[in-house]
């Protein structure tokens, strides 16, 4: 009997289509190679190619050229641009505003070969530094409110350039969805008096089914009513709203991350995927019901006609056989 | 300058990035292509393929054979089972319900080289009929509060079949999408005392800018904030909410939505898509607020980590330009 699951944060309802059950190799695999481009605008020697740099870590080298470890560049084709007011303004019947903000690239590696997964795991600690620099740079400008870090990793995740790269796109609104799991994070609260993040930390330590590793600082887990077969989810164990304020377990980060995408490229033979950052509004204090974490969702299946018009998503694997799979994968 | 635009039903945003400004030429474009398979579930002479009809429309022949123009059966691999009661419990701190519901699949043709843009307008009618004649029977099981009915056509748009079908998922919960459209129709009415569709068929009419044409009883526009490229909305004039009681029209949207069709056939190269009739719930009677329409997304790019994690879509081409595009592709 296939089962329909709630998410505990949002609300919405999931589909777990039990009677598929679909293991790692029934997914059609289309593993992420790097091959190599004659001119790639994200290596070394090549700072030239993109605009320059707002943030860079290196060893007393000058900006825009060779010599860093970690580079940020504003993206050259930005979805939003950091000049003027937020204006909103009637358009007929309709609402809009200029499309202010901003638009990064972090490149975490001069290495055009290198993936987070088979990277050192301090280069992948020093993303998460560079994420939060940006964010505390970006936040003293008051039109901002919100920043979406991602990463887009191979062609079907949507990544046009394969040299290892992250994004980050600072908004004047607050995203719908980050509003609603705000929302539904807030409902719990108040009935609850108590964290729902905490509540699912705690619940899946306890439970196990759906753990794929524990550290220190970090439950990874597939959750309860995940919307993608594999998807993954980093929750740090301490109750911590924004993620910049998170610094304290970014080494332990680096490790899990690692670990989690390694795992995920053993299981599921090197996916493309999507993670994203979730972290309270920019001009928010401290919020005692909201709780960073670190979404992942490997590309496995293809989004359709019954979730583009439903909101409802159909997943085949049921997140206890996912866990499972990502369990038995090891450290690789 | 980009522009950030509001969905006036939702409410959500989307980012109309207006200087990529993308072209029909500028995506990447895998026509559909009808290749033939050995052997097709959905052909003429395979019924026994199937699992039993539930619905045909054939003269005079025996259930379960050839003779049919239109026949729907179950899903062999459906996502919920008709059988059971929706039993509602607590799973730890979580919440679930067995997946009760009905998951059919609408084959509108023998022919397995037909597509809805090469049909005769007749035969695409007919499978609005057949739509309307499955919501009212699947209507009279009071477990059921929604049906989605919806195209895949093309495998980028989801179809594993490449023989033409539509698929119906009849839910035991109103999904998270439709709801939101609901309410937000719901406070525009409250707030104007009008429904928000009729008013954007209106103004849609008047401006033209984002028309792609109309008829005596039909508007096919590009909408204000569409999430993708191309997007586009087949809106009935008179105010009806739900799309089983709008069958006066169902003849003359035969003939717009083969002609929509057709232009993105034309326009986009015979582009994938997905199509979804957005319709109120089943147990509601007439709402004074929501006005039934049909949404058609052809495929052309891939929704990535920033869309998955904000909500927030990024639409490359604006709509101004899109239906422009679309009346110049002529009736095709």
């Amino acid at each position: 009997m296939p089962e329909i699951r709630k998410d505990p944060i949002i609300g919405s309802w999931v589909i777990i289509a039990t009677e598929r059950g679909r293991r790692p190799t029934d997914f059609v695999r289309e593993p992420v190679e790097i091959r190599g481009v004659r001119v790639c605008p994200f290596c070394s020697g090549n700072e030239e190619k993109t605009p320059p740099e707002v943030l860079a870590y290196r060893n007393s080298t000058a900006p825009n050229g060779p010599g860093w470890t970690l580079r940020v560049v504003p993206n050259k084709f930005p979805a939003l641009r950091v000049e003027g007011q937020v204006d909103r303004e009637g358009d007929g019947i309709y609402d809009r505003m200029n499309g202010v903000g901003a638009h990064e690239v972090i490149i975490e590696t001069p290495d055009h070969g290198m993936t987070l997964a088979t990277a050192p795991e301090q280069k992948v600690e020093e993303m998460f530094w560079a994420f939060r620099d940006r964010i505390v740079d970006l936040k003293r400008d008051s039109r901002l409110r919100y920043i979406m870090i991602f990463k887009n990793h191979g062609e079907a995740a949507g990544a046009s350039i394969e040299h290892t790269h992250s994004q980050l796109i600072a908004l004047p609104v607050v995203p719908r969805r980050v509003q609603e799991e705000i929302d539904g994070a807030r409902r719990h609260y108040e009935y609850k008096e108590r964290c729902v993040f905490c509540d699912i930390v705690k619940h899946e330590l306890k439970d196990g089914s759906r753990l794929v590793l524990e550290t220190d600082h970090f439950a990874a887990v597939t959750p309860y009513a995940p919307r993608f077969p594999f998807e993954t989810w980093i929750l740090p164990k301490a109750h911590v709203s924004h993620f910049e304020s998170g610094q304290a377990v970014y080494a332990n980060l680096g490790w899990v991350m690692r670990t989690v995408l390694r795992k995920l490229d053993k299981a599921l033979e090197k996916p493309a995927y999507n993670f994203i950052i979730h972290t309270a509004p920019l001009q928010e204090g401290p919020l005692p019901y909201y709780h960073w974490h670190i979404e992942i969702i490997p590309k496995l299946t293809r989004v359709a006609g019954f979730e583009w018009g439903s909101g409802f998503y159909i997943n085949p694997t049921p997140p206890e056989e996912a866990a499972q799979f990502l369990r038995d994968a090891g450290l690789a």
